[in-house]
């Protein structure tokens, strides 16, 4: 027994070590590759990718897996473990059992697919017609369906998807949740618009220096308790945490220098990221349970402090008079609680990665709803655009001019990623429901966010979530920390609590 | 045998791709990668050996060579190929064949004793305490008699590790090319020091903004042809190029604002190494012939255009007017004249990075001739260092005060690297002669140059080197392109025809 648990250790480090390194080549393609190397890095990451496919499906490791007592068809395991021990096999045994389930010949057609279909995208997002990419996304989703019949469902197809992004949970599940959701937040959105508030936030949108910016960045990373020994601030088109070691977690961001908005906000967001990666506990590095358990559960940590923390009345009292320092110019006669306001402006507006707060999750069960039609074949791709663009006068009331700044506006479907979308706004519930335990357990939490003493958020948050890595799943992770599974209604709390202020309603 | 061919390319392939992470791997690692990071990279570096290796000693890959009609002893190919065919089956043969002669328990005793050898080097020469490094240097030795004996030689056990850095080369020619040429140099070193003339070269070390010396540099690189959307320049602890993709070679320097000559004289060197990586046609792209042939040819590149072209008086012509432009202060009232005797003094030293053009090679010549007794077991460990400071007091005239000055200065042996330092000077040695062939052949070159034109020795060096990659071994490539084997001849006239004018002798 020991020498199988030693044994599955080896070859789940090497798989890991593996994937680190094709996270450097993905960094590196984002950061420093020179124009032309793009078809190297391409084919460098089909070596690794076929490379680690390989040992993923290395028969000795499902030798290994039934001798420890999995079960690879329900993925259940027999035998007296720890926590760390159990969720080792368990998940090693999910990936195993999904990857030698799917040949190599459908792996091979869905990347060659997705990369023609993306190319098709750019294309077609800019000429802003749909029609360009539609026969594109129509393989592509006769390539998954074939793929999650392959791998197995209980009720859909969708969940045999959605387990790529969010392990262990079904679609009723997220259908549940979304459903209750998605009428409270539309009306909320739908009193914020109606609102007499009116925000001023144009001091947001000149003059803010890149370099400075970066340099304030740094400052709140530093304070937010992000290591620079074992980590790094980059530029790249889209902002994004990469793990390329155990002690090497990279995060990147983008600067405007009239939209002050996107480069501290996206530090923020990856610097939570980060500090998810960087909090593992000893216990488990090395292994593959030093992961982010879920991607929704990943996303409420850099939700969590991007905007519940961020975007905070006590994190700006102790930042804004920095922020003045680095920006005299633009800043000039602004007080902190319009600058409060300001970054907490709402309005219903078309693209997703600019949306605020309130209604960001409206994009994403717009995206989900439509994506599990699709799937399903409820919806046809031909129909899409219409739905679309009903959904967004239904439930944002405003609708797009053209496919480019509706349908066409994400690059998730060309990639063939179907489920990827729900955990965004999954994030966004996770993260209200732990911070309303975080406010109970912290004593004097404002008054410590006042300070600028943001450790203490670090501190709990290491201490209840990051040191597990995927020890717990999702659900169990979030029943641990919260007393309950998910329920929308904290997320609901928090921003009627904040936005009640901010819009005086 | 068409179906061989494509299967040992597609082989070969593979193994150039890995290659290339793990250049990536060693880029980021002198470049970007957190302090904390060390170990991860160590452990990704040897996941890639490792797979390296199995893909090396392949036993289909040596099936298809013998098909191919390699002799897998003598390396000798049969059957009527290309000489591009016939390079790919015979280099691949000599990689594969070194390759399953050593077991994998000989390859990790090394990885491991040249690991604990170097901490321990950098420690002793911090101490400036030889006896600190020596057992670690005697086992290392003893690993590599071991090593040589498993390869096996013809003559000595030098020619077998040699064999790692100039393929095909025997020991006995280099003994014969430095034996000739040692009294030479040292006579025209002693000639330049009694020499009367004084150069003062003050002004080069005090007031060089790195920032300035880097868009100097580029500007510098753009002249010489060098591409950044297939390349990068970046800063490391020590100038050096690497391979990444087939478009993508990046080089690195080092700047020192108080010592011009650091910064700009590593990116020309750098700058000649990555134009013959970025050289190399169509009809080899994709394979391991897209190589520098050995690092002697390697070198003749990269001095060729740091010291040939780069510190000739016709490029200073070109570039000194543009360098006072970017340095106005420290230039003031210095003449072109004065700016090239500056660059160009010689001066016996005790640090080889630190030599000059004239006396490099004797630094090499010493090093040769004592990691070949050491080897051959005519010197033992404990009488090294006074046997390297006799040489420094004979050879160049000044003598060690103390270890880290003397035998502790280079990091090669404590790596294992036994056979890799003679290919600095023969890259001096074959610079000089392909340069006596360039001249003749490109119409005025001196005028294009102080027209700063320098497309015109790229032009003339990817004809007739660059393009070639491997396909042709150091010594035909030599002869090749200048109608004679490895003349020492050649760098002798050239430093006598150079310094004469330089130190009025």
């Amino acid at each position: 027994m020991q020498n199988n648990m030693k044994k599955l250790k080896e070859l789940g480090h090497e798989i890991h070590r593996l994937e680190q390194i094709s996270a450097l080549l993905g960094w590196d393609q984002e950061t420093y590759i020179p124009k032309g190397a793009v078809n190297d890095r391409a084919e460098q990451q089909s070596v690794i990718q076929g490379i680690l496919h390989s040992k993923i499906t290395n028969p000795e490791l499902g030798k290994v897996l039934k001798d420890l007592g999995a079960d690879l068809n329900s993925l259940n395991v027999n035998g007296n473990y720890s926590d760390a021990d159990r969720a080792l096999i368990k998940n090693t045994a999910r990936i195993y059992s999904k990857n030698v389930k799917l040949p190599k010949s459908l792996v091979e057609r869905e990347a060659k697919e997705t990369s023609i279909a993306q190319a098709k995208w750019v294309e077609a997002r800019k000429k802003s017609d749909f029609s360009l990419f539609s026969p594109h996304l129509d393989l592509i989703l006769q390539l998954q369906r074939e793929k999650a019949d392959l791998l197995g469902y209980e009720d859909e197809r969708y969940d045999a998807l959605l387990d790529d992004y969010e392990p262990w949970m079904k679609t009723k599940e997220i259908v549940e949740v979304f459903s209750k959701f998605q009428g409270k937040l539309k009306s909320f959105i739908d009193r914020i618009v109606s609102s007499k508030t009116s925000i001023d936030d144009s001091f947001l949108y000149k003059g803010y220096d890149n370099e400075k910016q970066k340099a304030f960045g740094v400052e709140i990373l530093n304070s937010m308790g992000y290591s620079f020994t074992r980590g790094r601030l980059d530029v790249s088109a889209h902002p994004f945490t990469t793990t390329i070691g155990y002690d090497d977690i990279r995060i990147t961001t983008r600067y405007n220098k009239n939209n002050f908005k996107t480069g501290i906000f996206g530090i923020i967001h990856e610097g939570g990221h980060g500090l998810y990666e960087l909090g593992f506990s000893e216990e488990i590095r090395g292994t593959i349970l030093a992961e982010g358990t879920s991607m929704g559960i990943h996303e409420s940590q850099s939700r969590l402090w991007e905007n519940v923390i961020g975007r905070s009345k006590p994190f700006w009292k102790a930042f804004f008079p920095k922020l003045k320092a680095f920006f005299p110019e633009p800043l000039n006669g602004v007080s902190p609680d319009q600058f409060y306001r300001a970054v907490n402006i709402v309005k219903p507006s078309l693209i997703r990665v600019e949306a605020d707060e309130v209604t960001y999750s409206m994009h994403i069960i717009i995206r989900f709803n439509l994506e599990r039609k699709l799937l399903n074949g409820e919806l046809s791709v031909d129909m899409l655009p219409d739905a679309w663009n009903r959904e967004y006068g239904e439930y944002l009331g405003i609708e797009p001019e053209n496919d480019a700044e509706g349908v066409l506006q994400d690059i998730h479907w060309s990639g063939g990623m179907i489920g990827y979308f729900p955990t965004y706004a999954l994030g966004n519930l996770y993260a209200a429901q732990i911070y309303d335990t975080l406010k109970k357990e912290v004593k004097d939490l404002d008054s410590e966010l006042e300070e600028g003493n943001l450790k203490v958020v670090l501190d709990w948050l290491r201490k209840h979530i990051h040191r597990y890595g995927s020890i717990y799943n999702a659900s169990e992770l979030c029943k641990k920390v919260t007393g309950e599974t998910l329920n929308p209604d904290y997320f609901m709390n928090y921003l009627e609590s904040k936005y009640k202020q901010v819009y005086d309603l």
